[in-house]
C-alpha cells in the first residue's frame, strides 16, 4: 500500500471496538464522529491528504529504501539533510492547512529516534534484535502508513526524584512482568499529542536512567486498542465551542488535543519491545528524540505564526490601518520573530549530523536546541503583538448566535464594519480565528513545553557549547598563559557520544 | 441609603424589565441567574461586599463631602492623594477576591472625569449648567450606590477617518435630534466592561473632536433599560465553560464580560447630558479619564499578578519543586513584573495633580501611563512564566467530568498526583484557575487595549515628556550655545491645558 | 558653618599631605589639580553648588533637628516619606549638571543607615554606646559639611566562601588587634565610588554574618589621608581622553571614579566605631543600605537618561528626522524606559517606611529593589535605541584634533553637517556627549552591579513577596481547602525583623 | 600571485607617499608603524595569515575559475551555498584570532555585489561594458589579493532628503565632469571599515536612485593614494589606551577602525567605473549588497561573542563561580543568543539563491536579514550578561600601570586575587579583555548600524514576506471568500526583481 489517503486513515480508526477513549467524562465510541475529537481527526487527516494535494506532494512524500517505494514523509527515516529540510518545510506548509497542531511529528521522530538508537546498539554492541524488530516494525509501519503517537513524557510524580525512588513506583512506565512472550508494562504517559486518533504509541523513556531505574527504561510499541490502554483526552481553553453546533467562533475548523494515557498491565510481544533493560542507552535516546522535536518547531510554529499575521493584517485592513505606517512595523515584528523560528530550524536541518554509515541523519543539536528555544519563547510575544493591531474586538466580539438572530444581526452589521467593502462576518470570522489560533494551547502553552522545557535547552547550551574553547580563545587574545586545569566532566557528554559509531 | 450591599446590588438589577441584553444569541430576562452572565454580576458585587469586609472596609469607603456622609469609594470623588492611593490599593485587593476583573471601575473614572471638567466650563467659561446637572446627578449616584458603567470607546467604523467624515455617520455615537427637553441620540459604544449588569451606564465622547465633530460631543448617563438601548454581550475564550454545569473547570467562579451597547435614537433628558457641542473639551476629558484610568490597572492586574503567582507556586508544590533554584528565580522575575506595574500605579497616585480648588485631585499623567504601558507588556510574560513552571499539565489537564467519573477518577488520582500529601483534586483545581486567569481576556487583551492601546501611551510620552529641556540639559553639558528655534507646537498641549485652572 | 560652596569643599581636600592615592601608575599629590581625576572633584562638587543655585537649592537643603540648623540634604537624615522623595528628585536634577555620577550617595545612604541600625541597636538591646558615638559623628559631619565615601562591597576573595573561610582572611575587611583606645583594621573595600576626592570615608560590613565571622563584623570611619590607607583609582572605557588636553572628545566634562581602598593595619579610635563583633546586626545593616541605595538610582540614572534622551533628540534633529515617526516612537520608548525607573523610585519613597519613633525613614524595599532592579536592566536598552537612532557616528566621529587641524576642518565642517542651520561643531559635541554617557562605566556596568548585582534583587523579590498569602488567595478561588503546611522559615526575614522596634 | 602572506600585505601599504591619511589630527605616513592603526593592520593582517594557517587554511581559500587557481576566500566570487557557508563559518574563526572586526568583509561583499549586477546589466540590457571591465578588474584583485575597503555610506546631509535635493549638492558622492578617458568624482563616504589600511576602495551607491538622481548613480574603484582622495579616521571610546605604551589595558591587541573618506574631484579612469547613471540598478545594487552583508555577521559577531562568553567563563571562574547554576543559566542565555545569531546566518547561506547562470550565489535575503536584526539587538544584551557575571571590577579595576608598579603591586596581587590558583594578572588581563571587547564599536554601536540599522532591516521584512499569501492562508482557514483587491505596489519590489535573469 504505502501511501493511504486522508479519507483510508479516517476509515482505520473509525472501528476501533476495543479502545478505552474517555472525553468529557465520557467513553468515546468513535472518535471519527465525536464532535471534541472530530477537528483533530480532520487536522491529523491532513497529514495524509498532504500526500496527494498539489502544493504539497513531492514534500510529502520521500522514497524509502526500506521498502522500496514511496511512503508517506511522516513515516521516513531521514537519509540527508535535504530530507531534514524538507521536514521543517513541510511542517510550515501544513501548519497553513490546519491553523493547529496536526498530531502526526512524535511518532515520526519517535521512529527515526528508533532506528538510530537500534543501530547503534548492534553497531557498539553487537546485539542486532533491537535493530530487527525495529526494522521489521518499520517495514509494516511505511506499508501501512500508520498513525503513529509518540509517548514519551511520564506523570512523573515527584519531579525531583528518580524513577526508582518514587513514593508511586508506576510514575514512571516500568516491566512488571517479563515472560517469554514477551513484557507487561505499567504506567501513564501525559500531554500526548493526538492520542485518541491514532493506529498506534510508541512509547519511549523519557530520561536518562541509572542501572536502579533499570525496569523503566523500555520502549515499544502497540495498537491503542491493546487490552489495559486507556485514553484521557485532556480541554483545551476554548475546546467547549467544538460542541455547540456553529460553525464560526470556533474556527479553524480543525484542532488538535493531548492526552494522558494509560497502561494497566498491558502485554507486550517480544517483537514489538525495542529496548529493554539497556538503561545506558535512555540518555542518548532521550536526546536523540528532544532535538528531532525541538527541530521541527521550527516549522509548525512558524506555520502558526503565518496564520496570526495574515489574520492580523486581515483585521488590520478590515478597519483601514494596515498601511499605517506603526502598524506596518508591528507586522514587521511578528515577522522578523516567525522568521527567525524558522531559519534556526533550517539551520538545524542543513547543519544535520550523520550518526550512522547507513541512513540515519540526525539534526544539528546546537541549532535544534535554539530553534525549540525561540519557540518557547517568541510565540507570546507574536499574540501580543497581533492582539495590540488587531484591537479589544479580540476579547469582546459577539458570538455568532448574535450575529445569526435576525433581531440584532443588522445592528452587528452596521457597528461593527470598518471599511465599506469588507463584509463584518468576514471581520469577525478573522477575529474568531485570530483568537482561537493566538491563545491556543497549541501555540501557547505547548510551545513552552513540547519536546521539553525551556530549561531543557539551557542545560543542553551548557552541554554543547565548548565553554573550554572560548576561554582558551579569551585568553589567547588576553595573552594568558592557559594553566587552567579544566575539570573532568562529571559523565559523558551524551550527545557526542551519541555521535560516536 | 448611601452605602448598599452586594445583595441590595444584586437584587438592584433582577428586575429590569425593559432591558434589552443578548448573550450567545438570546434574549436574557435576568442577568442575575443567567449561567453566562451570573460570574460577572458576583464579580460586580464584590464591589459592594468590600465595604463590609472586614479586610477591605477601610479601603472601600470614602466619606463624600457632596452628601456629607460614608460612600462606596467606587462611586467617591478623589479629594487628594491619598485618596488616589487608596483607589490602586482597593484594586489590587479586589482582584485577589474576584480573580477577574470587577467592572465598576469605568464607571467610577468617568465620574471623576466628568466632575473636573464640568467645573473647569463653569470656572474658565463661566458656563455652570454642565456642572450643576453633573453634581446632581452625582448625589444621585453616591446616595443610591449605583453599579455604573462608563463607555467611551465608539466602534470606529474607518478607523483613519474623524467622526464627520465617516461612510456610516452613526460610527460615532452622535446627536441626532435637540429638543426641548433634551437630546435623541445614535450610534454604539464597544468593549463596554460589565454593561449588562450595571445599573446605569455614563457615555463619554471617545477621542478629540474638531467643530465639524460638534454634534458628537457629547456626555450623557442613562439607565440601562432606557427604551433604545441595547446590549450585546460579548465572548470571551474560555466563557463556554461557564455553561457545562461542572464546578471546576470553569474556575475562577467570578468572571467578567464586555459588551456592545447600542443607542436607537435614545431620548436624554437635558438633566443627564453632560456635555453637548463643546468639541473644544473632548481632548481634555478624554485624556483626563484616560489617565484615570490607566493608574487604575497598576491595582487591579497586580492583583491578578497575585492570583497567578500564587496558583504557579501551588503548582509547583504540588510536583516537588518549589524550592528548586531556577523555580525560584523565575517566580522572583514574576514578581519583579507584577511590583513594576504596582509601583508605578503608586507613583501616578502619590504624585497626582491638583486641578480644581475644590476637590478634584488627578492622577500624574506621566507616571499613568507608565502604569499602563508596563501593563500593556508584562502580562504576557508572566502568563509565560506561570506556563513554564506549571508545566504541560496547563493545557493538558483531563475535565473535571473525567475525574468525576467512577470509571477512571481513581486512574487520574493516581498518575496525576505529584507529591504525595498533596491530593490531586488540589493540583487540578489550581491548574485550571491558571488556565482561565492567565488566558483570560482580562489579563491579556484587555491589558493590551483597555484605556488605550499601546501606541495611545506612547504618543502621551511625547506630549509628557519635556524633550526641549533635556535637550538644553544635554547641551549645556555638551556646551553648546542652544540656539536651536524650537518648532511652535502644532496645536495646544492638552494635558498643560488641562492642569490651568 | 553647616553649607558649604564647592569651593569650600575643593580647598578642603586639595591640601592632604598624607594621603595616598595613586592614579595611573602614579602617586597623585593635588587630586583637584590633577588631570584624571579633576572632573571626578566637579562633579562632586556640584552637590555643594547645588545648594546655593536656585533651581535646586530648595531641594538641597534641609533641616536638621539635630544641628538646629539647614544642612546640605546629602548629609541629612530622612524625616519623613517627603524627604526621602526629596532625595529622588533632587539626584535626578544633579545628573543633569553633571551629566555623571556625583559621588555623594553612597556616602549619605551609610549615615541614615548607621542612624537606624546604631538607635536599633540601643533601642533593642538597651547599648546606647553606638548611638552616642554616631550621633557626635553625624553632628560633627553636619556642621563641617563633610564629603564622605562609603565603602562596603569588599574584595572577597573566593566567591562562594564566608569571611571567615576564607583562604586569604583579609579578603574583608576585618579587625586585627583591639586595644583600649580603638581597634586595627586590615583589608581591602573595592569599586568606592568617589574614594579619592572625599574627606572621609564610612566602612560598612557587606554581607551577613555569622557567629565565627565576628572580627568581620565591623563599621567605622576614618579620614581619607589616615596613616595606612592607601587608594588606587581605577580605570574606565574612556579615561584617557581626560589627559588629551582637548575640550570636545572628553565631554561630558564632569566624571566619576571608582577605586580600590586599601586598609594596612589603620587605627580606628572608638568614638569611630559604630558597629563592632555586633554579626547579628550585619544582615539588617546591609539591608536597609541596599534598599536605601536601590531607591536613589531611580534618580540618578533616569537623569542620566534625559541626558541620553536629549542628546540624541538633538542629534536626530541635526540630520532632519527628529519628527519622523519611527524616531518619534523610539523617543518614546526612551522615555517610557527612563520614567519607569524614575516612578519606581518615587514609589519606594513615598511608601517609606518608619523604623524608629525619633526619625530614621527608611524606603519601602520592594519597590526599592523594583527600582534598582530597571536601572540594572533598562540602561543598556535606552543605549541601544540612542545608538540606533543618533547613527553609525557614534562610533566613527573624527577626534577634536582633526576637527582643528586647518588642513582638513573644512572638509569635516562641509561633510559632517546635517541640516544647514546646526553647525558641524554642535553635531560633534553631541555625538561625544552621548558617546562618553551612554558608554561609560556609570551608566551601563554600574547600573548591572551598583548597590547589588541583579541576583541580589531577585533574592529580595523572593523574601520581601508574600508569597504565602498568594498562595492562599489562589487556593481561595479556586476553592481549594488550604491545608499545606508552610514550611518554618530557616532564618528570620531579615526586612521584617528590620522593621521591628 | 594569487595569495599573499600578511606580512606581503602589509609591507604593500607600508610605503604609500600619496596617501593623505589623518589620525588624531595628524598626517600619518606610515599606518603599520602608527600606533593608533597598527592595531588594526594587525587585524586586517590576520585575514591573509588565516590562508596559511592549519586551523583556517582550507576555510580561508577557494578555487577561482576566472583566474584559475587559488585566491584567498577574502576575494572569492561565491560559486555555491557551501561557498557562503564557508564565508560565515570563516568569519567567525577570524573573530577568534582577532578580538575585533578584521575589516575586509565589505570590499569582498562589494566585489559579489558588483559581480552579480554587472552580469544582470550584460544579460538583461546586453550592455556587457560593467561586467568586461569588472571582470578585469576582479582579475587584478585576485592575483593580487588586494586589501579592499568598501564605501558605501554617504554622509548624506538632510536624512529626509533625495540626492538631488540635498542643500550640499556633493552631500552624496556624485560625478562632477565627464571625459574622454573617465569621470571625476566628488563627495565623500562616512564609516568606512578599514579605510586607513586597504591598498583600494571600492566605492557603489548607497541608496536606491530616481532620474533625477543620476549623476549619483556610480560605482567605481581607486586606490587608497589616489590623488584628491583623503582620509580622517574616525575615534572610538578606548582609543587613546594605544597610545599610552602598555601592554594589558589595551588588550585586544588587535582593533578595527572606520573613517571618513573625501574624494575632491577625484579622476576615475573608465575602467575602473562600473556603473554609471545607470540609476535603476542602485536599488538592487543596494539590496544585493546588504543582504551579504547582513549574512557576514552571523559569523563575525557570533564569533566576538564566543571571545565574551570565553572572557566572561574565565573571570567567572577566577572567583570561584563558574559552576553555580545562576551562573551557568546567564552563560547558557549567551550561548543561546550567540548561536542564534550563527544559525539564522548558516540559513541565510544554505538557502542561498542563484541569481546567475554562471556563478553569482547570493544569500537567502529574508534570513539575511534576520541575522543583521538579531545582531542589532542582542550584542548589548550579552555585554549585559557578561558585565553581570563579570562584576563590579569591569568597570573598576586599577590601570596596568598600577599593578607594575611597585609600591602597590603586592597590594594589588594581594586583594584582587580571587581562587588561590588564578594569578590576579590573568584575571586584569581578562577583565581588560572582556571590557575593550564588550563596550567595542565593532561590538555595540557597529552591530546596530553596519550594513544598514534595524529599520532597515524592518523595511525589508516588509517586502520579503509574502503577506498576500499569508492573509489568504488565514482567510481560507476562516472560511472567508477572498474577494479582497491586494493593492497594486507602488514600486516594482527590487528583490524579486533581482532574482529575475
Amino acid at each position: 500500500m504505502g501511501l493511504r489517503t486522508g479519507q483510508q486513515y479516517v476509515e482505520g480508526i473509525k472501528n476501533r471496538k476495543h479502545a478505552k477513549i474517555y472525553v468529557m467524562g465520557k467513553k468515546v465510541t468513535d472518535v471519527t464522529t465525536n464532535l471534541f475529537l472530530k477537528p483533530s481527526v480532520e487536522s491529523f487527516k491532513a497529514t495524509f491528504d498532504a500526500a496527494f494535494q498539489e502544493d504539497t506532494r513531492d514534500l510529502a512524500r520521500a522514497y524509502s529504501p526500506y521498502i522500496g517505494e514511496e511512503v508517506n514523509r511522516f513515516v521516513h527515516i531521514h537519509q540527508s539533510p535535504a530530507d531534514l529540510v524538507a521536514k521543517v518545510k513541510l511542517l510550515r506548509k501544513l501548519s497553513h492547512k490546519t491553523g493547529t497542531c496536526f498530531q502526526r511529528c512524535v511518532g515520526w521522530d519517535a521512529l527515526n529516534t528508533l532506528y538510530i538508537v537500534t543501530h547503534k546498539i548492534a553497531a557498539r554492541e553487537g546485539r542486532a534484535e533491537y535493530k530487527e524488530r525495529f526494522m521489521k516494525y518499520l517495514e509494516y509501519v511505511q506499508r501501512n502508513d500508520l498513525a503513529l503517537a509518540g509517548a514519551m513524557t511520564d506523570v512523573k510524580g515527584v519531579r525531583t526524584l528518580r524513577p526508582s525512588e518514587q513514593p508511586n513506583p508506576d510514575a514512571y512506565v516500568r516491566v512488571v512482568e517479563q515472560r517469554d512472550d514477551g513484557i507487561v508494562v505499567r504506567g501513564a504517559k501525559a500531554n500526548i499529542t493526538g492520542i485518541a486518533v491514532v493506529d498506534e504509541v510508541i512509547v519511549l523513556p523519557t530520561r536518562a536512567m541509572t542501572e536502579s531505574d533499570a525496569s523503566y527504561a523500555v520502549a515499544f510499541a502497540v495498537p491503542l486498542d491493546t487490552p489495559g490502554v486507556t485514553v484521557v483526552v485532556g480541554r483545551q481553553i476554548n475546546d467547549a465551542r467544538r460542541l455547540e453546533g456553529g460553525d464560526l467562533d470556533g474556527v479553524p475548523y480543525m484542532a488538535h488535543h493531548e492526552g494522558l494515557v494509560i497502561f494497566e498491565d498491558v502485554f507486550v510481544p517480544w517483537d514489538r519491545v525495542f529496548l529493554y533493560k539497556d538503561w545506558r542507552w535512555t540518555g542518548p535516546l532521550v536526546e536523540i528524540f528532544a532535538s528531532y522535536h525541538r527541530q521541527g518547531y521550527g516549522g509548525c510554529k512558524s506555520g502558526l505564526g503565518d496564520v496570526i499575521i495574515g489574520a492580523t493584517q486581515g483585521l488590520a485592513r478590515a478597519i483601514g490601518i494596515a498601511d499605517k505606517p506603526a502598524v506596518a512595523e508591528k507586522l514587521a515584528e511578528m515577522v522578523f520573530l516567525n522568521e527567525s523560528m524558522y531559519s534556526a530550524g533550517l539551520a538545524a536541518s542543513w547543519e544535520g549530523v550523520k550518526l550512522l554509515d547507513d541512513g540515519g541523519w540526525w539534526v544539528n543539536p546546537m541549532y535544534a536546541n535554539v530553534t525549540k528555544h525561540m519557540v518557547a519563547r517568541f510565540p507570546y510575544e507574536v499574540a501580543k503583538i497581533a492582539h495590540d493591531i488587531a484591537g479589544g474586538i479580540v476579547g469582546t466580539a459577539p458570538s455568532e448566535f448574535d450575529f445569526k438572530n435576525e433581531e440584532i444581526r443588522h445592528l452587528i452589521e452596521k457597528y461593527l464594519q470598518g471599511v465599506p467593502d469588507i463584509p463584518t462576518e468576514e471581520r469577525l470570522r478573522l477575529v474568531r480565528l485570530l483568537e482561537n489560533v493566538s491563545v491556543s494551547v497549541g501555540y501557547l502553552v505547548e510551545s513552552v513545553h513540547g519536546a521539553g522545557s525551556p530549561a531543557a535547552q539551557k542545560i543542553m547550551f551548557t552541554r554543547l557549547y565548548d565553554f573550554q574553547k572560548a576561554e582558551e580563545i579569551a585568553k589567547s587574545l588576553a595573552r594568558v598563559k592557559v594553566t587552567v586545569k579544566w575539570p573532568k566532566e562529571p559523565e559523558p557528554r551524551r550527545p557526542s557520544e551519541a555521535q560516536k559509531t
